[in-house]
């Protein structure tokens, strides 16, 4: 048995990381590709790298004819087809943002503007499975990059009780292709190549999604000082979190470990993770360091921003939510170099 | 039914490239993994993106129990092990250089020493697929990176007589994992990043390889001025091959369309290839441009220089050598970016 | 006594890099910037890496006051502007594309459409002053980036007959700042790290001019076979041009010592020439090879392009125009790595 | 007049920027460089990118005959050869960690070995004149890469007791030259190119220089969670600081202008600094930003690590050790792009 998928918003990155994992997975068969803009090219025209070039894009359309429908569209486009799909009775799992926060007051202190449609919030899955249940769900908010690579290093402290949720500082650092494939000045290889610069500090919207994963997963009111850092590669995103360490940290060593003991994609190390070593995979590699010097937690985790930052960890979600084994048609195997 | 196959020469690039294919091909089993200076360890020491870390590296043995071994060795280091693996009946497919050229004195002129098994020189198949049938082989000696690009973009319009075999001018881009892992002064990030850099005029050792390959398709002697460059990029190869067109040059659109009608990893395209576009795939991309202006063809050749110039090659060449389909095992999709 | 410069195109990589030489240079004085769409913004706003930031960006205007104008404008822009300037008596140096050429027709075949001031061809000096004399002109049209490379590397053996005319084969490579600031799609970091290609195959703008100098130089009708590539760098520009050499060549090995023996910024190497090694300075590296097994030599140049290719050839020409020491104000060192 | 300068150890990145930098310097004149391994070759083999290339180069000889000489060696190699020539009555800037600490019991903390010279720590001066004077002194201990960008971007801010000192946390991003020029595996490009990691964590060398540095400026003592990463670029280096706000925090807004307003190469801006827009260049710019959400102060500091962070700033401290004006023959504008 094999699922109709779709791919909506199929021209960005993340489209072409979708259509490239859908093509080499067994149970889902690619049965529409829909862009914007480029509605009525062909794949050849804006994804040169994949196979099969001459397949034709459609539009944004919320009433074609599939099981299961991948949303890459920009933020604040998905709300209303996204919606629509789940009313025709098709899963969905959107990799914007417009369905991630739990509450209208949440978007709103995020995004600065009433959320379309806000009976919504709350009712998707947060599609970070190993960390919130994906099995069986219907609509899944796939998460952003940051959060994702944030959430995979500290949660397993916090929900321990490791560590102070007072102070936690998340410095990140991405690759460029995470700012999606927009035409701006700022992403320009004359912008970029052989400089790093910070961006969206103390703002980005980033920031509440990880606190709102964070008071899901323990109760409370998360604050975290969360500064994302551009860096001159393609892909690859590293979050270093620190946090104060308590005094009776008993577990702190096995704790990554068995936290991830089940997790197929996550590696823990006992190195300083590299982007390199997981880009082309799905895999998250954590590590933590106890500083005894100045008594706070280093903690890391490398992932591909595509791949298990996006267009990866979506798959591992419609996997769950369909039934199958986690793993179906994900890479575990990166390139290097 | 499945062949059990052995990497020797699995700790550099090319090596963990025929690990990551090798795992994730049905026919083939990865039954032993050799390496000089890091026998001993285990695989994730020398490439932590791939799969099972914790696989044992054995050493560089001719003795081992296999159907098929892909040799990844250094040039000269080649010769004794292949051909000691030959003699028990193994199959052998060899990415190195010691068995490609035909003659004892074409060695001679390349390497600049006498080979040291001259009666095995012609007696492997030259791994070009798409050039040289290697259905059924059991001894194939894999092109060098800089060959298969130039022979793939030249040799079609050589054979059917559109293009004069005088003034034949290769120039070539690689990108530094061509040059494989060891380390040299001159491939240090402060050495490559930001810079380029011819090497190698007039003098390097894929030349007389080139030209062997055209002198085996074609006959007579063919002499070609080949300058090869590097830039700051890991992987990809472009080769830029100009030729005088003939007068008579009926057909040279065409040409490249009919040679590769049937070739599953060339696709030709009317824009010049770009290498991003076939990074993670064993595609070639070629494309041809007639110049009215001054009579000349440029033809290039796009590759990913560690699959299609390397570990995919020599997957390919095996697929048929057992009798599987080419395609076996092989991404024709590419990631981008 | 100093010399009142403007600057009109300030807002683009050239501009930038003449405001920080004549900021350096005791000779000029910097009594006006102007700029298209950013005229009433302050220097700092597009150009963060100079200092005294807050000078103001005024217009694209013909009727300053200065005694010497550079213009780095895009192509077509200049003609007018270039014109009207020389009309009030103001030396000028265009580093665009308006003026460089000598004859209407050469201008049509280059770009495609008539000349607006066709009488001012042939009346500037084209700006290259190791080959064309710049002493005491007063309007000259700096080279582009590519011939002034190609031109470097190859005329000299023209001129001492020592190759053919016949099947010149020019193959450049050049960083992404020689495209200019302007925003495109195919200028992205996502569409230029990690992959190289060639563009404007058989039809860039700079082979006419090449073969204008060549003329000019030589006499004669002169055709190249010219292939420009995309590298994944900001600066630096290579060319690698093969030629058949001629029965006689006494003479060739100190072809290029010979000629550049009173060049100042031209060194000549005996090795391959790193685009690195002349990063940040007005030097061009040269190096010629003499293939005996193909009978052609390949001689390459280096250069930045913002410098030599540009900004610092432009202030080379206005040293001479005016009477200074030629190497007034220029670097001789790069920057590495 | 004119001081005779000599650089030890002028083959490593930052010996060639003092090279560049003493050449374009009026008041110094460079009379004799001195290297390790390449004592007896020209500085063309090094310093491919710097003029005058066939200028000798000869051994680390403390016996030289100058007037002040700059020491760019690494760690361990300065102390007998910097402690002679003082006591020979030389002038001397070290760049390297030999003089940098106050105390034996740090210099033990940091480097895991007794210091051979334990009298001489705490004779240096700190040079990083921004925060220490370094006027007419003889002896001065050049500051880390990092020490440098952190302190400036903090420093003002607990001198005034705006943060508290704990819980301080620098999370930086370097540039590869900043780990010198020494052939090691993991400064490859291949093992650069597209990733970004970090080292050193809880250990790393510069930590107790920062930590000694904020002792010596404010009393008390000081402990910072410092992690240093490593991004795929040649030059440029960017520490970002954060540090929990004290409640009365009047005075945060003008901290940095008020702090840095006669500092000639310390440029206070109001957004995330690049540090594309310092390469070239002498500056440090800084900026801060008070996050109310979290009440934590986050402050940057952009550099080019070989010139404010090595060769620019030992010249710097030049300058005032022997009365020149502090930015004799520094650059304040950058390259871009």
């Amino acid at each position: 048995m094999s699922f109709r998928v779709a791919v909506l918003g199929a021209s960005g990155y993340a489209g072409g990381e979708l259509i490239r994992l859908i093509d080499g997975h067994d149970g889902f068969d690619l049965v529409y590709m829909g862009a914007h803009s480029h509605a009525g090219s062909v794949l050849g025209d804006v994804h040169p790298q994949l196979k099969k070039p001459e397949r034709p894009l459609g539009g944004i359309d919320a009433e074609i004819d599939a099981d299961l429908v991948f949303l890459a569209l920009p933020h604040g486009a998905s709300a209303k087809v996204g919606f629509r799909l789940t009313e025709r009775g098709l899963r969905v799992v959107d990799l914007g943002s417009d369905f991630r926060l739990d509450t209208p007051e949440r978007f709103e202190e995020a995004y600065g503007e009433a959320h379309p449609l806000p009976d919504q919030l709350g009712r998707w899955v947060y599609g970070l499975p190993e960390l919130f249940d994906c099995t069986g769900a219907d609509r899944v908010a796939s998460p952003g990059c940051y959060p994702t690579a944030v959430l995979l290093a500290i949660a397993p402290f916090l929900r321990k009780g490791l560590v102070s949720a007072d102070g936690l500082v998340a410095d990140c650092l991405s690759g460029v292709s995470g700012a999606g494939r927009s035409l701006r000045d700022e992403f320009m290889f004359g912008s970029v190549a052989e400089g790093v610069r910070a961006y969206g500090i103390a703002g980005h919207r980033h920031r509440p999604e990880i606190e709102m994963a964070l008071d899901s997963l323990l109760g409370g009111r998360h604050r975290v000082t969360f500064t994302p850092h551009l860096v001159p590669m393609q892909r690859g995103l590293l979050a270093t979190v620190t946090a104060a360490v308590v005094e009776d940290s008993d577990g702190i060593e096995d704790c990554l470990s068995l936290a991830y003991q089940d997790a197929p994609f996550v590696e823990v190390i006992d190195r300083p993770p590299q982007t390199r070593w997981v880009v082309g995979s799905n895999r998250a590699l954590v590590a933590a360091f106890h500083d005894g010097h100045t008594g706070r937690l280093i903690a890391q985790c490398a992932i591909d921003n595509l791949l298990k930052g996006a267009a990866g960890q979506a798959v591992q979600a419609a996997n769950l939510m369909v039934g199958y084994e986690e793993t179906t048609g994900l890479p575990l195997d990166g390139l290097m170099p």
